[in-house]
């Protein structure tokens, strides 16, 4: 997977999302704009009738179409692979219920198959209710662990990727009171050893420049405070490298301005504000959430469902139009690298 | 203090740091600079042949003048009160010793007297070595906590100031694993409210919205990952709304977005890196640091001594330049306010 019947011109699977959030909206304002042709190269698995409801009230006299896999599909469209039954609509915004749930959970898996079965290249992910997939019987804390787990996937990471930045997180959802304890030497290492991966695989970059965060304030200062760095981060950095240009710890008040500014690829922070606070400080609209570790190609949206605009017109379609740019950039840098 | 007899046309006191650092070089250029009227209020606290040194070194014709308390300073040259006796010149740059050490001590004492006696309005610093500053005897973690000795001051907090974004840090140089333990609501009510009389009085806002940041992943996700926002910070915010808007706790991944965009004017920050992960990548050259809670106004560089880089013709007066410029300011509005 992907299969070898994959060809060039296949389009980008992209789930809708729970029907219920901005994704509908989104989906409108990214086929609508004619200054994104990428558009053109993406297919919908969600659900016709709540996309034509979010166009209507929206006033885009866009035309909606079914798709099925190996259809060629019309720039000029929407195109979208209806996924089970309609849903009833008018769907009510902001308000998931049991088969929004179940309908956003089957998009997923049907995006899924469609690029195992080599009808898509990639996908890129709507944003879901982590709550509403959990009560629809999904037994995942999100899309990341259910990709995961749809193909097999022993160990994922979160890259956050931007145009002046990109960041992976070693640790991601968890107190930070907790992380000290779940950094290891290992998962560290095995984190710098996929973003190199993806930087050289995806990213096209040749000698990939990774900087190391530290963990406490100025890096420890030689330990004055905190042991982290000469523990767990600084023997990692040694045992990677093996291939390529790594370095770090870096004081994590400074790593992130010097990557910004050109010096590095990517900076791995040990945890999710670590990361999270510089990315959207640069990246807040047009940050893109990219899966390493799985076999398929997965960009996500970097934002939620955001119940509270959903259907008030106001969703902004930049994170989505920069998750199908880079989805399929990937797809691209692939199938050269492969040649 | 200051005392009654200090005038509108009191300059500010700037302390040379450590002689081997960078200091006499950022002051030069600080002088040197037609374009900085503002350097014409400040006189130097430090050593008139290290100050001379530098400025050949750096091929500046700058006319380096000793200055006695009360005396009116001539804005085209640079005035320096002479502390104590000589350095033995030439200094070697980046090699401090038990003698920079001592005299970067004084130079700090000496400031601050003339500041008590009137003689000048505020004090502006340039960096010092901490290890140097314990090994001449001075037994002080660094310069807040002298001055706040020198001053008989209990309780100070580290603001660091710029265009676009003001953090004032609850703590600040502790492993981050000892964070958690260190919060405390009382702490956390403390810095809102010092933060609110200095955006009032030094920053003459009169109705500032400050914003507290979480401490987990998104602000815990209702105690999903952590509790110090619902059993800490929360309590904080709401036992400060007595006066003024003050928000929180705030999402930490893009409550510096926000603050950023104008929506706030200063954020409170739980620990070091949250606060300085987003300031120095909004202001890495230009950031001013304030220390809130003295009698004085205080403002220093962001930097430290730089002795990879001293007596290199490297260094950046950015910092200094924004530091004094500050201060006037600060001093300014205290009087507006006072009048």
């Amino acid at each position: 997977m992907p299969s070898a019947t994959t060809s060039i011109s296949s389009p980008v699977a992209i789930t809708m999302g729970c029907p219920a959030g901005i994704g509908p909206e989104i989906l409108c304002r990214l086929f609508h704009l004619a200054d994104r042709p990428a558009a053109g190269r993406g297919v919908v698995v969600g659900d016709l009738g709540v996309l034509r409801q979010a166009a209507e009230q929206l006033g885009m006299p866009l035309t909606i179409v079914r798709w099925r896999p190996g259809e060629a599909i019309d720039p000029q469209t929407l195109p979208v692979l209806q996924v089970g039954a309609p849903l009833s609509t008018p769907i009510e915004w902001g308000r998931p219920d049991a088969a929004t749930g179940q309908a956003m959970g089957r998009y997923i898996e049907e995006a899924v198959r469609l690029i195992a079965d080599g009808h898509c290249s990639a996908l890129v992910t709507c944003p879901i209710s982590k709550q509403s997939l959990q009560q629809a019987g999904y037994p995942y804390p999100g899309h990341t662990e259910m990709l995961a787990a749809l193909t097999s996937t022993a160990k994922v990471r979160m890259m956050m990727a931007g145009p002046r930045l990109k960041v992976v997180l070693v640790t991601i959802h968890v107190a930070l009171r907790e992380v000290p304890g779940l950094l290891t030497y290992k998962e560290i290492a095995d984190c710098i050893r996929m973003t190199r991966e993806c930087l050289r695989r995806d990213f096209a970059i040749a000698n990939p420049r990774i900087a190391v965060a530290g963990f406490n304030p100025h890096g420890s200062e030689q330990g004055l405070f905190g042991d982290e760095e000469a523990r767990l981060i600084a023997p990692a950095v040694a045992q990677c490298q093996d291939s390529g240009e790594v370095s770090g710890p870096w004081p994590p008040d400074t790593i992130f301005h010097k990557a910004a500014s050109g010096r590095f690829d990517a900076v791995i922070a040990m945890y999710h504000d670590q990361g999270l606070i510089p990315f959207k400080l640069l990246h807040f609209a047009d940050g893109v959430n990219v899966t390493l570790g799985l076999p398929i190609v997965r960009t996500s949206v970097d934002h939620g469902t955001a119940y509270d605009i959903a259907g008030r017109n106001m969703a902004d379609p930049t994170s989505l139009a920069a998750a199908l740019a880079l989805a399929q950039t990937i797809v691209a840098n692939r199938r050269g690298r492969a040649a």
